[in-house]
């Protein structure tokens, strides 16, 4: 198909099309004349997994970068793609402190999940627990007991385990299926968003029926 | 206490206090003589509040002023501070076609939750469900049928009721109390962070035990 089709496909305006085979993030289409190219459906798959990435997920286009040069990459493995899906998924607030980086590694031991040291969700997970704990007592941050730290999580640890558990379970046995783990890792990041958005609707709905109908 | 010490005990830049003092988001501080003021327990808190919703919750500065401005509304009531924080602190994608806000809402009827019709978790939810159906099949997005929706979305929605039940049952008694209710609001948006990071923590956990002990 030729590049008006493909922006009419994927809903992508032109200028972004190009942009995105400038910088390498969509791979070039067959050249068919000087300034014209044909492109097929492995043009619309990838523009319609940049795109999810960068509007629902939230991810920069560094972050897409990252995330689509680890699916391309042939020695991948699901571990790897998710790993830097996940890095490139996270926010970056700035490091917590030490103590604050302990209860996560006591909080992972306590839950028997193994975790790469470097990973973004410990940092995010303790810049979490530094914040809840200065907003709890305004002098110094502590984080509390290991066992004050398990209370307030395991009921999310609890929930996200028996999801996560399904998830991997459902996740594809053939590595070498681009596609399917193109899928698992956009389900993964695109999921994310659907439960936090789910988590506050049930708030809203909870505290409507616990405060009254004041709300419009 | 002068406004180094307040940078002391926040961990805050001196000239990013200024900044939230011209803005506003930050209250004054008693005036001791030109160009000094005297600030206390109320700044250090607030300005903590500030850094949590900013760092960890990710929001811009303009979400942090809606948040703190239906804080220190006198008529505010717990569901508008949470929709305030809510609605601040989701992602803004382009908004879903009318299928997938008609799925959104059939979902929310068979959940039996009741959501504000303008809700921004109403929309990030649409979104991520376009951007599911667009990967999963490169011909015209549908949303499948309202019974795939709710197969899909079930398990979350599951485990994230429960969740927000408690949140709310925890959630303070009494109105006029804006710590308590800041807590509330700080909770709900920094512990989106914290289930986000465990979830992707477990991921990687089951993924290393599916797949073997690739990763580094």
């Amino acid at each position: 198909m030729r590049l008006a089709e493909l922006c009419r496909t994927t809903g992508v305006t032109a200028p972004t099309v190009k942009w995105y085979l400038r910088t390498g993030l969509l791979h070039r289409g067959d050249a068919t004349a000087v300034n014209q190219a044909s492109y097929d459906e492995s043009h619309v798959r990838r523009l319609r997994l940049i795109r999810a990435l960068i509007e629902v997920g939230g991810l920069s286009t560094e972050a897409v970068a990252a995330v689509l040069g680890a699916l391309d990459d042939e020695d991948r493995t699901v571990q790897d793609v998710l790993a830097v899906a996940h890095d490139a998924s996270a926010p970056q607030p700035s490091p917590p402190g030490q103590p604050a980086m302990e209860r996560v590694e006591a909080f992972l031991r306590h839950r028997g999940w193994r975790v790469r040291a470097g990973s973004a969700a410990r940092r995010q997970l303790g810049a979490a627990l530094c914040a809840l704990a200065s907003l709890r007592d305004s002098t110094a941050p502590d984080i509390g007991s290991a066992e004050a730290v398990a209370a307030l999580l395991d009921p999310y640890a609890d929930a996200v385990e028996n999801l996560a558990s399904a998830e991997i379970a459902n996740a594809p046995d053939d590595l070498a299926d681009e596609l399917l783990i193109e899928r698992a890792v956009a389900g993964t990041v695109i999921l994310e968003q659907a439960m936090a958005a789910l988590r506050r609707m049930a708030q809203e709905h909870f505290a409507r029926q616990r405060y009254g109908d004041t709300s419009t």
